[in-house]
């Protein structure tokens, strides 16, 4: 899924020059950055004696995207669930594995499909819809997934594209560097939007099944701004605003984007579970962001937002030209936009604890 | 999946005029046609008893194409279940539904998904892959279903693209039609499909689960050339070969096209199943296939067989020419084509035995 991204959030498909598939490293960090964290996570938190009954380990990656970092994230908990089942001298009982990767029905699943490695261990499957909705029959998962994503909201919250509303969002498209209504108007879809995901997840999740989800995420007690996403989607925005400026695209069509993101902090990931009630946070660790490249990173945020800004501001936007602005902006302000401390995920374990 | 295909057998995605989605109602006929039979189906012959651990009922359907008619399909049998549950007073044990659309991973899964029904009852999933492999967990499907696929081979047998054997294809695109050695390999390749068919079917669908399929098929002691598809088939190779005798495309590209697909008589199939020994034949019905109007049968082959076409013979190739060349054969001979009694669909209902 996107790293920033409009209403419907779907990453540029396809395996061209400015596919998601093809400019995703940056997300891919974050995966390999996990990977030894998901393997601690299964190592010491996945009980396989809960599982007696089925013959199948059933694993989701939500906001998948085209690949290939799924690929990569999904192949990390099987090696490690096999691994464990080894550990335990049952090698005769390490089960099947069925993998469901899930995006947005207007995902490019196609290219998905045919990227599938072949000398893959698993069942594949794509399963379109919105993670904040049912997606999956009751208790029919035992490891959910998500790399990147969690942080995308349902939806642009209401108040901040309401000309008529304290919190109009005018001459931004990010809530970071914006008002306190704004900010506010942020939090509270991103609550109802957490309350949502994992009553989903808890109704789909096996007694005892785990959930990881890594995302950009702030330290506890640093402001909005700080986030590095949040400083580059500012960045992005000023870049739009000089081009309205310029007159080569409406002002008010600035006004009226907002991206659906939110990056929480370690005490507002707890804050949301606990709400919640059915899981338990078993692993809440701070990863250090690797600083990419400004002209790759100026790729993997057009590979993200490009299909929703040409959306958005139509056909006509010159999305060279905007990019071309960010990576100078870049150039200039990197070590600003990843300062050491505040470039950081978050990867978070949940195990589903009671029963339905 | 196509009516007659090349060697993926992928129909024309999307929903332009061209499009299978736009181009299936004939395909259509047959789930309408099946619809009783499958009500049949399921209240004589599943055991809802047998899956009291469970409370999620699987359902795939295999070939799925693009829809809409795998839709009407899905749901008849989700209808189906619904009603057997509350006919045995079992209304609050009425499971959840999760339903896997399976095709080649060639096929246009993103418009399957974007047009998915919004009322729909069920969890969907996608499965690309070819289901003469195994495409699910063992024992974790409840009823498999197929219309108007499991005709379609894996592949062209070998020999009759090999212009040093006896059994080499020449100036045809059919077996029926051709030379003993042809019709032999066929049947050969049919035999071998069908037992890797139902020997994945065998390990994917639990003891008591029921598998469903219709196919185009032909009278017990009926010669291949009177199988209406057949027919069809033949008609379209002679449109080829007029078109290569007027030097618009080259006779050898007609030599080397040959469509992977087989229509088999109820003893065929039976002797299938009674090889494979997982599965009782619960139900085999002789259905007669509707006579659909000559140019809208025209468009269902260009749905399901023009992109093989294009892939075979190249852009260059005219295919409106060939589908009005078509078109004109069908009007003259239409009435041969869907001679009743030879004009059928066979339906037949398999039950898993015994255990794995």
């Amino acid at each position: 899924m996107a790293v920033a991204g409009g209403k419907t959030c779907t990453v540029n498909g396809g395996s061209g020059v400015l596919s998601y598939s093809k400019n995703s490293n940056f997300q891919r960090n974050a995966i390999d950055a996990a990977k030894e964290l998901i393997n601690k996570a299964i190592s010491e938190n996945l009980d396989i004696n809960i599982f007696p009954s089925s013959n199948t380990f059933k694993v989701a990656d939500l906001g998948c995207a085209t690949g290939p970092n799924t690929f990569l994230a999904v192949q990390n908990i099987i090696d490690a669930v096999e691994t464990k089942y080894q550990s335990q001298g049952n090698t005769s009982q390490v089960p099947e594995f069925q993998v469901f990767f899930n995006d947005h029905a207007g995902n490019d699943f196609n290219h998905l499909f045919i990227s599938l490695p072949p000398e893959r261990r698993y069942f594949a499957t794509g399963v379109p819809g919105s993670f904040h909705d049912r997606l999956f029959p009751r208790a029919s998962l035992h490891f959910a997934h998500s790399s990147y994503s969690v942080q995308i909201l349902s939806r642009v919250p209401k108040e901040v594209e309401d000309k008529n509303s304290p919190a109009w969002n005018k001459g931004r498209i990010q809530y970071s560097n914006s008002t306190v209504e704004v900010v506010e108007a942020y939090q509270a879809q991103y609550a109802k939007d957490m309350e949502s995901f994992l009553k989903a997840r808890a109704e789909e999740i096996v007694s005892g099944g785990l959930m990881a989800f890594i995302v950009p995420g702030r330290p506890d007690g640093s402001s909005h701004s700080e986030a590095f996403v949040n400083k580059a989607s500012e960045l992005l925005g000023s870049c739009l605003m000089d081009m309205a400026n310029k007159g080569k695209i409406l002002s008010e069509k600035v006004d009226s984007l907002n991206f659906p993101m939110y990056n929480a902090s370690p005490q507002e990931v707890e804050a949301a579970v606990k709400r919640n009630g059915c899981f338990r946070i078993e692993m809440m660790e701070i990863v250090p962001q690797e600083m990419p490249q400004p002209k790759a990173f100026c790729s993997t945020m057009r590979a993200g937002a490009g299909t929703t800004l040409k959306q958005h501001f139509g056909e006509e936007i010159d999305l060279d030209e905007l990019f071309d602005l960010l990576h100078k902006k870049f150039e200039e302000k990197f070590f600003y936009v990843f300062e050491s401390g505040n470039a950081i995920s978050l990867f978070v374990l949940l195990k589903r604890v009671g029963t339905e």
